[in-house]
């Protein structure tokens, strides 16, 4: 058992002001997560409407110093907004993760970031030009679990090489979702089931392959799709060139699971919550390492063992604690921004496009 | 917690008798099945040489009663044997396994079963026209557990209809094994990891679909074979026409490592130790039925639940007492062999079949 949290190393200074643009329902958890963060306070929302603003306001408990605005560019016209976080659908990430890093707004930014890679290289490139840290929101990358897991996949007694892992994530979704939700729009989320949860399933395998990127991508055929030819559930298949494999499948349609399975030449690591973990405070995943069987393998010689890591913070105020110091060494200390995240957004990106890419290829394998 | 062991019907009749052919290691485990087995006694035992199967009862426990012969064709021959067991390379069972049906022996045979269904197919007619019974010797279907995942994958309320199935099993043999083992020899055991670990995925996934065969079935890119091309290591999808698929990773080069999660409508069910499990009387599996998560999607509403099936008997035990029952009824009640079972090892092998095709055919689709 162990509580990896790192202390912020910005707790002496002003905390970073966010601004959100758009009240997804998303943003209801990310608004507690900033109001919980130790180094930052909620600034501005900003609305199509003030009285939708308004009522999300209200209903999140959002401090009454709050500004709400009734459009999204008069939150990144406020001079006191270092941050927006920006959970609008996917197809409106190009013009406004743009149009806030060209405003000198740090920006942390909703997944699926973009509809394919070409986009979310312009969104970079102006967070480059801006000077402006970006992050996209994947929040299960910032549990202090991960950090554990990581620990354990890249111990060479422990785990050895990576050889496969399996991912998965899905979710029954309601005929309401099914009918009405953004992800299922072909004009605001095209990328469907395989941008809202294969996202998780490739930064898995990424994660698990030590973020290096597959040499070559191949969806799984029979991928489902809606009417408006959006995906509903697919999978692929990633390899690399010295015979790693990475498989996932991917959903809307299938009971909610999320689980990894990595396998190395010496132990194995399971996970079965890695996306949202069953508790806030604690979560945990199993290994077993040089396992074997015992005499004429009637039985094992030992049975995985289960890790907990407790963390004082939910994963998603973890995230915006680091985020938030990394903007606040860029404002005040001169740092400049982490290049590690953007990467990470954009190898997870390529993947996606792979996947995208195979089907529309007859599931030909696409190389990267 | 259940305890489903089902009483053989044959207690009250003469012990069928068995006889084996061969000493591979794994015959160990299943003189000691034999032995256990409250319905069976252990005739003969048949190997190339006398000293190698003297050796081989004194180390195992035989009883002195137990003949012992120093051809398999004296075991064949030998009118008390009523059952052979065949623990011999996959080359040599369609010579053997229809050798022991033509003799009116009853045939459990190791798997892979064949090194193609056109082989089995020529077992499995022999088998008929003796009027034997046949069976594979995949021990987890047998185990109790099975039967209560079964229930679980059928009910209609916890799980619903399957979506997608992920399997493995691996185990990292050691340079001795990689080198000389009978598995890794193109002449012996030409289907490698994929007869020998890939089998039981594959039959895991039949499993998960009730038994439906797939429509098609496409080797994952990218295969490990050894110098003689017989494969290490490997992976598949199986597609059945309703969207439902299955993918699996086998390997004789990655950590030990045999999961099944099965997703369905309504539910998710986990095992980790589905082909020998951990403890040899009491196995688990997990479920969880319509999760969902609490409040803004902090947490889930509920975790899986473990479920723990103990059984008196050792599911080698239990497939060779459930064989043996079979033999009885055929032997003195005039019942016919029982077609479920070399109808699923036909079915495995099926697949098995399209694997090497799909990899041989540079990764294309398979039609079953």
């Amino acid at each position: 058992m162990s509580n990896p949290n790192p202390s912020p190393s910005s707790s002496s200074s002003a905390p970073i002001r966010f601004g959100i643009i758009g009240c997804a329902d998303i943003a209801r958890k990310l608004s507690r997560a900033i109001l919980l963060s130790p180094n930052t306070t909620l600034h501005a929302l900003g609305s199509r409407s003030l009285s939708k603003a308004q009522a999300f306001a209200k209903s999140n408990n959002y401090p009454p110093s709050t500004k709400l605005y009734a459009s999204y560019d008069a939150v990144l016209d406020d001079p006191d907004v270092d941050a927006v976080y920006i959970p609008l659908p996917t197809s409106l990430h190009l013009t406004w993760a743009v149009a806030a890093a060209r405003k000198g707004k740090h920006v942390l930014l909703e997944k699926p970031t973009a509809l394919n890679v070409a986009e979310l290289d312009q969104i970079i490139d102006a967070c480059e030009e801006g000077g402006v840290q970006f992050m996209d929101g994947t929040m299960w990358t910032h549990h202090p679990r991960t950090r554990v897991m990581s620990d354990f996949l890249q111990d060479s007694q422990r785990f050895g090489q990576l050889h496969y892992v399996q991912t998965c994530f899905s979710f029954a979704a309601d005929n309401d979702f099914l009918e009405n939700d953004i992800r299922v729009s072909p004009d605001l989320d095209a990328l469907g089931a395989l941008g809202d949860c294969g996202w998780y399933c490739i930064r898995a395998s990424l994660f698990a392959a030590n973020y290096e990127l597959p040499k070559s991508v191949t969806a799984l055929r029979n991928p489902i799709k809606n009417k408006a030819g959006v995906l509903l559930s697919c999978g692929a298949s990633l390899h690399w060139e010295d015979g790693r494999v990475a498989t996932f499948n991917c959903s809307f349609l299938s009971h909610l699971t999320m689980n990894i399975s990595a396998v190395g030449t010496k132990g194995t690591l399971r996970v079965t919550d890695f996306i949202i973990p069953y508790e806030e405070k604690s979560a945990s995943f199993s290994t077993l390492s040089n396992g074997g069987f015992g005499e004429m393998t009637l039985a094992w010689k030992q049975k995985p063992s289960e890790h907990i890591v407790n963390t004082e913070l939910p994963q998603e105020v973890v995230m915006v604690r680091e985020f938030s110091t990394l903007v606040e060494g860029i404002k005040n200390r001169g740092l400049a921004p982490e290049k590690k995240w953007p990467t990470l957004t954009r190898k997870t990106q390529l993947v996606i496009d792979a996947v995208v890419a195979s089907i529309a290829q007859g599931f030909e394998p696409i190389q990267i």
